[in-house]
């Protein structure tokens, strides 16, 4: 049941990458779980992946393809994350690109290759190999949604949004999917994002582009900044447009604002398909001496399996929320500065309960599906914002259940 | 449901300690819900408090007393935590001591208060005050067992344990009791821990022996070694015994590890009765740099969401023990040389699944109610052990329940 979250009404083309998808049997829910895009000539890839110590297979070799060539596909498979499976691992991902590179007459590098699903299982490639003629045979322009659903593994929507611009009197589009619903960390091989324009960007202003986007959007639903076994966020600019964006244009600072858009709407779809989330959760932590002890609150509180399981009940538990601010490694954190509003409603003030707090206001205050937990440090003019889910029984069925 | 654990059979007494308890009223389940403990004259006591930003009332006034005064008294409730309470708190922590050092007979600042259960409530000190002479007058050396059920609160199972040593032709006792039961993170008002020998110690050798019991055994069992607003441990050295532990001496040595193995059993408890808990899980990290390092590894996948339902799932899902591991934080961590045993199966060599692992023979070892992760990282020498539970159902009906 994900919370005010539906299936994207309209995904955008996006002239010069056109997405094919096919069934390889993969993943045990029905439908296509392979993907395959084809980028124009000419289009530049940026992409951010995992720092898991453990990353897949599927990222070595991406990586290492993203290096030694332009990118001219991208193969995603969902139910398998080719994830702690070694040498062999790396060598059914090459087998999968090598496959693609048969089909798109190009070379195995410039072929990337993207995994989601189970780890520690040898992915099936003769599965793969014999499905992915048909996906490529399906491409489209308008594959976006079909794509969408073809990489979701315990996703229960399919997650994409669109942005359009106009540049010198040209149109520009921006369409983004993802993929990921183990939330509260996404230490299953969750996340997958892929965004594309129709700008012409250098390589360099598109990397850029896209870690600033990913530090406003999906690095604002992990820990730490922690990220998968899997986790990958691409951005690819075809160019096919035909409009140029130069370094520190105005239209720069609006595309890089378009893409930032779009990666928050697929990190907060994340967010509100969250396995068993009953609840869409913000914290926004304001008045720390900088955004890093910003951020450890909020995630402190965010990951609170103490919070999280109040916030499923709807209990304003309030004192769970000081006890994790008060926990959150601060030095010299004054807790007679600690402010508390849940939706408004101001439960905590100067560290203890708000004179004039009526706890059926708490009450009500979180009976919304959607709730933002504001907390003021009283310390400085930094601030941090994430985004986060309760916890729930149905959290502990799908994650019990996975792979049974 | 507790596992493995059952009601202590027999707590010794310890010369110069006895626990009176009585009902107040403050804990919803019913049965007594205050202690009292008088500690005889020249009895020597140590304490280590939580380091959580917002101490609890109790603990900041009984940190106060401990440096003005030797401890006389102890006064623990359960119910009510007397945290997030403000200056109200701390005047309703000192109404109780005043209560407890009048019927005494001694100063106020020789009473010890000790408070656990909600956070934010304020503490129904006229409840406590009346129930605080009957407490004083059931005072008896065999109080032990009572007193640990008075203190309770998601506990399933009073915890307690004793060991008994000899020193010089002598007995010395060693007891102690504890609660908790807010596993994952102690940042409930969780975990309070009285221990007491007859022993005669200094000051300065009781909170040695307590600090270092205290690493060896709560620390292993909490977030970086986190602790919640209101967690104490005590350690008290009555001297009844007349055998004084010099500085040094193999007594001391034997002692510490008697306190020690107390506070060690008490701490498996707390794991072992867990919210929720269906599994009692020890993750032994070696082969790390050095302790921390390993600690890091340890609490990751102790404390991993999707390892914790896998566990409760009893699927042997080795590639979220590894993503775990891979997201510690460990510095240039080789994946290639991780090892994981799973009671003894070998289910990951050298990173990737082992190549003579069967998964039925995984299946078998996640059967047992106690289960061991042993990781190997094949990097140095050092080690380190972290108890923790499973993450059931019950774990979130519990707590999403606590004030309902």
């Amino acid at each position: 049941m994900a919370v005010g979250l539906d299936e994207p009404d309209r995904l955008e083309a996006v002239p010069g990458i056109a997405w094919g998808t096919a069934r390889a049997g993969l993943r045990k829910r029905g439908g296509d779980d392979l993907a395959v895009a084809e980028l124009a000539e000419g289009a530049v890839v940026a992409a951010v992946f995992t720092r898991n110590a453990f990353a897949a297979a599927p990222v070595l070799v991406a990586r290492r393809h993203l290096a030694m060539s332009e990118a001219r596909i991208l193969v995603v498979n969902a139910g398998n994350a080719n994830a702690a499976t070694g040498i062999q691992g790396v060598q059914d991902a090459e087998a999968v690109c090598s496959e693609a590179a048969r089909l798109a007459e190009c070379p195995a590098s410039a072929v990337l290759p993207f995994s989601t699903g189970v780890i520690g299982e040898p992915l099936p490639v003769d599965a793969i190999r014999e499905a992915l003629p048909r996906a490529w045979a399906a491409r489209a322009a308008d594959g976006w949604l079909a794509a969408a659903r073809a990489i979701m593994t315990t996703d229960t929507v399919p997650k994409g949004a669109s942005r359009t611009l106009t540049v010198g009197g040209r149109r520009i589009t921006v369409t983004g999917i993802a993929k990921g619903a183990g939330m509260i960390r996404p230490d299953m091989a969750t996340m997958l994002a892929f965004v594309a324009t129709d700008a012409a960007l250098s390589r360099t202003q598109a990397q850029a582009m896209l870690e600033e986007a990913v530090a406003e959007s999906f690095h604002c639903i992990t820990v730490d900044g922690d990220t998968s076994t899997n986790d990958a966020a691409v951005l690819v600019a075809t160019g096919a447009s035909g409009v140029e964006i130069g370094p520190g244009d105005a239209a720069q600072r609006r595309l890089r604002e378009a893409v930032t858009a779009v990666c928050r709407e697929l990190a907060q779809a994340i967010v509100r398909d969250g396995e068993g989330a009953t609840r869409f959760v913000t914290v926004e932590v304001e008045g720390g001496r900088d955004e890093a002890e910003c951020r450890a609150v909020a995630f402190t509180v965010a990951q609170s399996p103490l919070v999280k399981t109040a916030l499923f009940a709807g209990d304003p538990n309030w004192g769970r929320i000081v006890a994790a601010v008060g926990r959150a490694g601060l030095a010299d954190l004054d807790p007679g500065g600690v402010d508390v509003a849940v939706n408004g409603v101001w439960v905590v003030r100067a560290g203890g309960r708000a004179r004039d707090y009526r706890e059926e206001d708490g009450v009500r205050a979180m009976a919304e599906p959607e709730v933002t937990i504001r907390i003021r440090l009283a310390r400085g003019e930094a601030r941090a914002r994430v985004w986060t889910t309760d916890l729930s029984h149905d959290y502990v069925r799908i994650n019990a259940e996975y792979r049974t």
